[in-house]
């Protein structure tokens, strides 16, 4: 063990529940002093004598000051979460009372975790692996039954088992090649080579197969990002309200109202859709917050996933959308006119209309008018139609990008094999792909890889 | 029991922990069918065999669907937090999965917690008295040392025991006076007046002490509102910062920019003060928002403890000035003019500022003079210079108005011996001040004044 793990001997303490008042706080302590620090601040009973998995209820006490009445879980060594000596303090919901304890507890010897450290410690520990370490903070984070599933089945450890059952299998072909290279002199081969190939042919299929999940997995794990736009009165805020049948935008018959851009978030089919209203478009603005809600809208359109363009059926001009609608193509090409206030407009004009845009969705927001067809555009255009399937989901960048390499190197082997390129260069390409293997699991690792990880966590998990 | 506690034979559930995403969530459910519901998600073992206080990990699960991976602590009746059968539900700090495994749990029979509910199960179970319960809330919400103590004592029962001691005293005498009816032929006196009126002295001498404690009290419990007025560009938001020590509200040199108010907290030693920046007082503005920011600013002096009036010493004109505090002085009596840039102005102008605003301070929000002495000045005013101290205060608005009618009552029964009232009329003004000293305490309470007792605490608590 280097110098970085000497720090890990340390006792390491934070707020395990999300900022703010409630009615319980849990602080979560890790490390071989858990119970010694703890102890010093509870003098009701020695935690140390009592058995793994019980609770006791306690004054927290800071000398002679009252912290707070709290109830303490207890968990030995190597039974917890992280593998360590762990305690949860269960405390009143005030912030202030928690940083009064955790003050207290570093004052007796406890340090405070960073981001993700109980659960970098569960890993080195040997508790889950790397997969399963990144889906805790998948799970934490999601919002959607899909993500949801999809964060219990990597915890679980499904995409672990299609992993260590590919490298278990190239592990096998790899020491006949090595094998071979023993008995060099006499040109054996222990390996079938077209057994090897109909196996990086499988492999290749697999790792194929998760990339493409990773589109999904992305859409699944971050949502999607939709810009309204369009001019002043199109009616976007009221839209919006109706997506989210409640008034949270400000709707207001004065054009220019909304000077920021507000975002909100509904659900469709379990994805998650961003919908972020902005200023309207318009050519020229004599206010300058006006003109900057503008500016913010066009960097909205460039950074949107999908971008619904609206305009009013009734005072629309032909030329004026369509060089609007080109426009906004050239900045995103996912746009989806959408044509408003289809019940105010008549019958002619709807025609008209419906025959010069005959991509567009004709709604109307104020009277709920062909919403539903909007949200299934929606959907359709981010799952390509698919369902969202029981299959084991990519929804990691870095998992994605291992897998790349797995990907590149399965077809360097076979190049190689094709080549009829000698052992102990085959040797080597297969011990690249195991490398990139292990890398996901977390077999192979390093520590700023591990660091960069583990700080994308909340702080106490 | 009425048809109110049967409601009250339910199993109620609610998150406990604050909303949001956290490490770790909390879910808490209290009542007779704590365990058989619980056990219905919960297929590794068998919850109500085991023993209380302890921990159990395992997976929740609605059917087939894993919810979450989850450590449940069980509490049995009458040791726990409610004195019923209590499951606290450990699970991820995802609100999405906190959200499902509430539903599930409620499709299982549970029902979702009133606010305060399982406090106000706690309290009709006899395991706190009113004034505990109450003190819980309180100290969920403490923000300061001086708010936490105060709720600690309270929820220790300080508070409970000198209403106790009075309500016993009260009731010796009360009995001996009763016992006086018995033999009312034979005009007989078992309670000696005179000591009787030394002991209704000393009890309100306590009671009065208790009232006068309110006005500390609340500034502990609700802090001091603090409004900042000044007009434009005479530095609010530039002093709103120094005393928060971060660039919290924007700060431009045009003047009006501050439109909404902007409220900000600082602690002084161990009082929270709400800093209000409001709009810039000034007469005309063509700008119709910013006229509502300054009707608004005109508001906040009427509603805010106190009142700083900041002005530009280097721009100032007495009159103009001395007009500007005695208007403002009309609408709040606590204004402390405050003149401001003392950093770029000349000796001579400080010295006849120093003159003509005798009751002023004199600072530079941007160099950060004399801050500390505004700080000192603001603590002042609110605790009329006593130190906070250890004793008993009330924080709590219903107590206080309970103690007045005790006060009230306890005069009455002086009056009725001093009049020489008979006794079953004097028996009667007793009962009056042992109904309202037992109203406090919850020894006497009807259902409504504990829903809108309870209604006040937060959701799982």
């Amino acid at each position: 063990m280097d110098g970085k793990f000497s720090e890990w001997d340390d006792t390491i303490v934070a707020i395990a529940t999300p900022p703010g008042i409630g009615a319980i706080g849990v602080i979560r302590l890790s490390g071989h002093q858990s119970f010694e620090i703890t102890n010093k601040l509870f003098p009701s009973k020695d935690l140390k004598i009592q058995r793994p998995n019980t609770l006791h209820v306690g004054y927290l006490k800071d000398g002679n000051e009252v912290l707070d009445e709290v109830v303490i879980s207890i968990f030995k060594a190597p039974s917890s979460y992280t593998g360590e000596d762990v305690i949860e303090i269960s405390c009143h919901g005030s912030p202030y009372v928690q940083q009064k304890i955790i003050n207290a507890l570093i004052n007796n010897g406890a340090r405070l975790a960073k981001a993700g450290e109980f659960t970098q410690r569960a890993f080195l520990n040997g508790k889950l692996d790397l997969i399963q370490a990144e889906s805790v903070a998948d799970l934490i984070a999601s919002n959607t039954t899909a993500s949801q599933n999809a964060a219990l089945k990597n915890m679980r450890g499904g995409f672990s088992l299609i992993l260590k059952a590919m490298r278990e299998r190239l592990i096998q072909f790899s020491a006949l090649i090595e094998l071979e290279l023993d008995f060099s002199e006499e040109d054996v081969e222990f390996a079938d080579r077209q057994k090897f190939l109909d196996l990086l042919d499988e492999l290749a299929a697999t790792v194929k197969n998760l990339l493409q999940s990773f589109k999904l997995g992305n859409v699944i794990k971050n949502g999607v990002s939709v810009a309204i736009v369009g001019s002043p009165n199109a009616g976007k805020s009221t839209l919006l309200n109706t997506f989210l049948n409640e008034n949270r935008a400000i709707v207001s018959e004065i054009a220019g109202t909304t000077r920021d851009t507000i975002e909100e978030v509904i659900n469709i089919n379990g994805i998650l859709f961003r919908l972020i209203d902005t200023a309207g478009i318009r050519e020229h603005s004599a206010d300058l917050i006006e003109n900057m809600g503008v500016l913010k809208s066009k960097e909205k359109i460039q950074q949107a996933d999908i971008v619904l363009y609206l305009f009013d059926i009734n005072t629309f001009k032909d030329d004026e959308i369509i060089s609007l609608i080109s426009d906004i193509k050239k900045q995103n090409s996912n746009v989806i006119p959408v044509a408003n206030k289809i019940d105010s407009s008549d019958e002619i004009l709807l025609q008209h209309c419906k025959e010069t845009f005959k991509e567009a969705v004709f709604i109307s927001g104020k009277m709920s008018w062909g919403i539903e067809i909007l949200k299934e555009k929606l959907f359709t255009i981010v799952t390509g139609g698919s369902n969202l399937s029981e299959n084991v989901v990519i929804t990691n960048a870095r998992h994605y990008s291992a897998l790349k390499e797995v990907q590149a190197s399965l077809l360097e082997i076979k190049r190689g094999i094709e080549n009829k390129l000698p052992g102990d260069l085959l040797s080597q390409d297969i011990r690249r792909c195991l490398h990139f293997l292990g890398e996901i699991t977390g077999e192979i690792s390093n520590e700023d890889m591990l660091d960069y990880i583990f700080s994308k966590f909340c702080i106490g998990k």
